[in-house]
């Protein structure tokens, strides 16, 4: 496999964006992330297109990205639709990643949007009830979850998930917290961030209770967004100035029903990237990780080896994953504050790395970033998420 | 790009399954094409799904392999999701090929599934209602069309195409009736159609009228079904033994709102298949083509340039294309026959193919074919296909 460049990167700003279509938010990322790499549109020559609720939320399905990018300047490129649920966007980063490097094509782009505000609220609920085993859902609340959507699935399962890391690590309700309030500050200084705000602990712990130990603004948001990616070949990008990021590493990665204890699929998915990127947790610099809510960040931070196992909170506490701290966790805010389009946070996620390793962030750059990893998941099939992308980027 | 084999098929009868699910499906197909290719499913390091319509047939979105392949052996492989309307299984099948060609992978599945019968029988066309412009289709049919179904959208569309085509080309009724018994004859040959019984052309002529000049068995039936490839790298084949059958070049295209005259998406997409295989349509043995109605049997004839611009309607007189022929085209029976379970199509066109290759065909076996093409399109965007994949194989 041949050596593979992110040479554009552009996305909306994630935020409820009632008059926007899903057409505009795509349009708007994907000319941004083309305009970014200093081409064409009609030079690239692959879209691989994530979106996760469209289906349920704007009734298109079959060819979103045909449609979505009609008279985007792209129309008539060669285009692929990719669903992984939360991990739809950063599946087809991987897709678009595998071609370039196959040799397949000079110039890809990667994306993922998502429209999930609806005038009917509900909608958006019901969709991510179509993430799970729906056939096992409606066996289990009726059919009912079909148009009414399922009580707060995700995020039962997330509290749930939060109480026995509690139990296993010691952490607290207040750690939670802290890592909210932590990425609340650093979405405050995202402009593409769905919350701008900077908030402290104490407003973290007295927002409303979503499901014990979760409190309201531990939770990311419903949103709409797109985000977006150009990948090339080292000759394209030096062709095009652009030789600044390198893919090290992308790895995708489906779940099992039954998971074993220590072996689950970020474990498993982050190792197999570490391996193809040739580095360890220790020499990132930096780590974009998927915060549906916040306890997700400590156990991802074990998960992917940042810390030793019962060590999350510890590593959070001790102030290493804040911007400036040794190795700064979302610093785009994450999704907890950036907010969750989910079939387009996989690439937002990656669009935030690939401008911290081109010093573009402003008041959240990460010093002398080199190396950025994406953890990006999705789906759940009874004791985890079904579908996992683990991506390594580094300056050139 | 390293070589890539097709080293297993295998796929469900194509039928009204009333009594199977999505993942009955699913399992055979994968199991049998794994068996196939004499490994153990959990040697297979990545599974690209195509699937079109399950978000309104089964109400599973977002993770359907996942969902489908719970339980098969290949639960914890690599999944990802692959929508393109019609064209969803081919392409898979071009992401799973390019997974093995970068070198990513050594032993990949691709495949497709489709449940469409339903007991609510206007659901499946409510589906097939996504496969266009579903915003610009509201407008002109109202709200209902989500729920009701648009009217016989695509087999309107064919009608269409297939008068202009009949005004173009000199091409008669008689002509698509002649088309639909060659293939139902076809079709009476494989076990794995859901047709199983020859027809002759007043039959055809004689069956209810759908939309002038269509009448029922020249249109593709709705139906249940599931295919699948295991595709893997040179050396992989040779050490299983099963190095009998090689990609020679899969290309993916997209279309446009307006397509130039004669140098629309299957043009186009065929062209880069041949240059990219080494072939030209003279070297071709047999074609597996989307005869989603039999007027588009003639029509794509010219568009894979088997027959010049016009001169579709003589190539099917001259009996070239039928069993026996110079260059036989749908021999599986094709999608008026076989039947097409929309996003299992693309997949099944190749286990045809592949079966062929490996001379398994018995009664409806091309005799020494060495070079066959699949062309596999899907969705519509005004004036064409929304996707379109063009597959060569060749005898290794």
């Amino acid at each position: 496999m041949r050596p593979v460049y992110v040479s554009g990167a552009g996305m909306t700003r994630f935020a409820k964006h009632p008059d926007r279509n899903f057409r505009s938010l795509a349009t708007e990322a994907a000319q941004t992330a083309v305009r970014d790499a200093g081409i064409e549109p009609g030079r690239v020559e692959f879209v691989a297109f994530g979106n996760a609720a469209a289906g349920i939320l704007t009734d298109q399905e079959m060819i979103r990205a045909q449609i979505a990018l009609l008279g985007s300047g792209l129309e008539g490129v060669p285009m692929v639709n990719v669903e992984n649920a939360c991990a739809s966007a950063s599946s087809a980063f991987h897709l678009a990643w595998t071609a370039v490097a196959a040799g397949q094509c000079e110039l890809a782009l990667a994306m993922g949007t998502e429209k999930m505000t609806h005038p009917d609220k509900k909608r958006a609920f019901v969709a991510l009830g179509r993430a799970v085993d729906v056939e096992a859902l409606v066996k289990e609340q009726g059919e009912a979850v079909l148009t009414e959507g399922p009580g707060p699935l995700f995020m039962d399962l997330y509290a749930s998930e939060a109480r026995a890391y509690m139990e296993r690590s010691g952490a607290t309700q207040r750690d939670f917290a802290e890592a909210a309030a932590k990425n609340h500050t650093h979405g405050s200084l995202n402009p593409h961030s769905q919350f701008q705000r900077a908030v402290d602990v104490e407003e973290v712990l007295a927002s409303r209770l979503i499901a014990d130990p979760l409190t309201l603004m531990m939770c990311s948001p419903i949103g709409d967004g797109a985000a977006a990616l150009v990948l090339c070949s080292e000759e394209a990008a030096r062709s095009l100035g652009r030789a600044e990021v390198r893919v090290l590493g992308c790895v995708l990665g489906s779940g099992r029903r039954e998971e074993e204890a220590g072996a689950g699929l970020v474990v498993r998915t982050a190792r197999r990237a570490y391996e193809l990127a040739g580095v360890g947790p220790e020499d990132l610099d930096l780590v974009e990780l998927h915060d549906a809510a916040s306890p997700a960040e400590l156990i991802i931070s074990e998960e992917l080896g940042l810390a030793q196992p019962g060590e999350g909170p510890a590593l959070l506490r001790s102030g290493a994953t804040r911007l400036g701290g040794r190795i700064p966790i979302n610093p785009s805010g994450g999704l907890v504050s950036k907010g969750h389009p989910v079939g387009a946070t996989g690439c937002a996620q990656l669009v935030e790395i690939a401008d911290q390793l081109r010093d573009r962030c402003g008041p959240r750059q990460v010093e002398g970033a080199r190396i950025g990893l994406t953890e990006n998941a999705g789906g759940w099939l009874g004791s985890g998420p079904a579908a996992c992308v683990v991506t390594v980027l580094g300056r050139a």
